[in-house]
């Protein structure tokens, strides 16, 4: 058939009067502007009119629909088993899928995994990969392919190749001020992930003070919207909705994320970092036909840990992608950072409340993360958590310490800090990690029954 | 003072989010756009946002007042007595320019006007007045401030000099949907008659089939601003809100209008065009100090007429921006379009309505207008009415007379016409021309006894 023509004035007008752009209507947009016949001007405008008058499900499904057939939809066909990913809106010390991935193709179930560079106070799975000497994410398709097959497991970047339409709006957002906005994340989110040829995907959408959504609602909505999408795609998705309300883990930075994952294979866990990671786990292998239930999944993902099958994995991928194996067998040999850092506590009492975000902005302020796009990191920099949330701590304590390689990074990092941690004498109740599900049946709270083995 | 810097992007965040942007901040947008240090990507976001959330009052002063500077104001304080200025918000058959011009600057009112091309299905002054074979209305400043003060009138343009970044802007909401927007429409219309060197200004702000705005409410607000702006920048004005049910006069189309407003100036007047022609004639003369009410100003208008000074201030002015007078002259000598077709209506009774919105855009179709920006316009080509509202009809008389140099136009035009008449068995009462005023005492209905002159 031949290509429909659209007045693209008016597309953009029909968005700003509120009223529904039909599937054609948003595939022209898209595809006009891959093949730059449509300008930025043109397409920033289109996307501030979705941002303020949405999109209804029919449009965000196009818009997903379009951004990944702007580009090569990956057919793993070829390689045997239900292939899962997982895939998180982003938090601070959010290393999971470092974890969770090879747990999951240790149990059987193959995992295409294809991530992105930290953004804002958030960091990065490849950021993190890479602070690994010699770990290699670019990986060509046929590379990407022939080490699935080989391993059940691969880490990558978006090629180029890989829904390129959204990588060019996603730096248009970025901006523009068209960042936050529900129906334009789930595009750019599914699209890419819709790419990698996956059959299934589980997906961990975070909400509170570390969140780029904070309001737990806002994440409602995103979750599902997700899970719409996944499932209009026929493929089998179920997302968590976690609680963000402190940094996960101990540890925040890149190479310091990949030094607890490590331990985390080992078996040594912080309770928070544990309990999403099982979940998660447990599901993708649920989804991938390697157990009859979420529960029975979370099981085997342990067994995955116990065995030291996981961390087997973990060794053998890193091997396969050109990585230095011997600095994971031995972290201690990791060049440190040049400077640290105490942090401490200025009164006595229990660990009430930690901003995340600000958690996150410090280390981002120490070099982990990037202050403008395509700026390196630092592998080094980063942050150390001493307390979590309901710790009691003194006065004159160490709260955190900060590491980095440019000194004056330091003192603008506690700026940073100050009114990060709220400290009384009351201990509140801790929120429970896991608050929502949602999936082909809807949302519904999360009911900890239904997954007895994530109790310790 | 060093020039402050912003973060653009969170300047356009805080638009997005409904708030208000300081002085500061939108001049340091519209000179960073007019410097080409902000992109149109980032200027058209900011432009949406614009749109659907608006501005409060001191937003769009400030919008019309960096606008305005961000080119030449020119100083017309050598050119002795008050300068004013008409602008029209623009309709179908709208030529009062070209006759309240000579009036006013014959009764001893200077007149520097700047006008524009035409848009979409309304005409514009520059283009009319290029209908006059040789006629320059592309004058430098020097030449325009030369001009005023020999003849108290000079036409022109807007040049390279004056609110450049409104020409950017404006440029650049034609292919982003954000044209029909009210702050914008005001910053973009006061910035450059402020630019002008003017010290009053009558405004003509039309509602109804053939204007921009066509709810007469949208009409009030956008009077309201205009009239805001120029009281804080201490200008005098004066605002009428003007019906435009139907085309202005008879003639639609360049040449065929400059004929009309000839006949104007000989004291042959279609009633509508003579009773809002002399309005705001008499407002200018009245805010340029020549006449101590409006009313007298109407007088001393009518007296420009039937004395035959304004027919002869036109005759200078033509001759002296290198116009060919003697086709004002001997306007029969002008050369015809090659085809014509006569608009017949198709039952007998009174003409209840005419959608100027459509008479405007068939003859954009015969060519007297542009369907691309920049895209030359045919001077012989528009549409003679010979009806008008009220008046009585039999079926097979002709309503219109369509005239054009390609033959294909005529019926593509006939298409666009033939639901733009209102035709019934019972004669429905006309609506005053002239509806509302908005000056610095705010908006009122316009009450006719005010001004008893306009009877005729």
């Amino acid at each position: 058939m031949d290509r429909q023509y659209y007045n693209v004035v008016s597309l953009i007008r029909k968005k700003r009067d509120g009223g529904y752009l039909t599937k054609d209507e948003i595939k022209y947009l898209i595809d006009s502007y891959t093949k730059d016949e449509l300008p930025d001007y043109q397409m920033s405008a289109f996307l501030m009119a979705v941002f303020l008058n949405g999109m209804n499900d029919e449009e965000a499904s196009a818009l997903a629909y379009s951004m990944l057939h702007s580009g090569i939809v990956v057919d793993l066909s070829s390689v045997p088993g239900v292939k899962v990913d997982k895939h998180s809106t982003g938090g601070v010390g959010d290393k999971l899928s470092l974890i969770l991935a090879p747990i999951v193709a240790a149990a059987g179930v193959p995992v295409p995994m294809i991530s992105g560079r930290g953004l804002g106070h958030t960091g990065g799975t490849l950021d993190k990969l890479e602070s690994i000497p010699g770990f290699n994410v670019n990986l060509d398709l046929d590379a990407y392919e022939a080490t699935i097959k080989k391993h059940n497991l691969v880490f990558i970047g978006q090629t180029e190749d890989i829904a390129p339409a959204d990588k060019r709006i996603y730096a248009l957002r970025d901006v523009t001020s068209t960042v936050e906005c529900i129906p334009l994340i789930a595009g750019s989110i599914m699209s890419k992930k819709l790419a990698e040829g996956i059959d299934a995907l589980v997906l961990d959408v975070k909400h509170g003070s570390g969140a780029f959504l904070k309001d737990v609602n806002e994440s409602k909505k995103l979750g599902q919207r997700l899970v719409d999408i996944g499932l209009q795609f026929d493929k089998k998705v179920i997302a968590y909705l976690t609680n963000m309300d402190q940094p996960l883990g101990y540890a925040v930075g890149n190479w310091f994320e990949v030094v607890e994952c490590i331990d985390c294979m080992k078996g040594k866990w912080p309770d928070d970092v544990r309990e999403v990671t099982l979940l998660l786990s447990g599901a993708m292998i649920y989804l991938g036909d390697k157990a009859d239930s979420v529960d029975e999944g979370v099981k085997l993902a342990e067994e995955m840990i116990a065995s030291g099958k996981a961390y087997q994995k973990w060794i053998e991928i890193v091997g396969e992608q050109g990585g230095d194996v011997s600095m994971i067998e031995n972290p201690d040999s990791y060049p440190k950072a040049e400077f640290s850092l105490e942090f401490k506590a200025e009164q006595d009492g229990y660990i009430n409340s930690i901003d995340s975000y600000l958690v996150g902005m410090a280390s981002l302020e120490l070099g982990a993360g990037r202050k403008k796009k395509e700026a390196p990191v630092d592998p080094q920099a980063g942050i150390m958590l001493h307390k979590k949330l309901g710790d009691k701590i003194k006065k004159g304590e160490t709260l955190l310490t900060l590491f980095t390689n440019k000194k004056p990074y330091l003192e603008s990092a506690v700026q940073i800090l100050k009114d990060a941690y709220g400290i009384s004498n009351e201990q509140t109740e801790i929120k429970p990690m896991i608050t929502h599900i949602i999936d082909k049946d809807g949302l519904r709270d999360f009911d900890y029954s239904t997954v007895p083995s994530l109790k310790r």
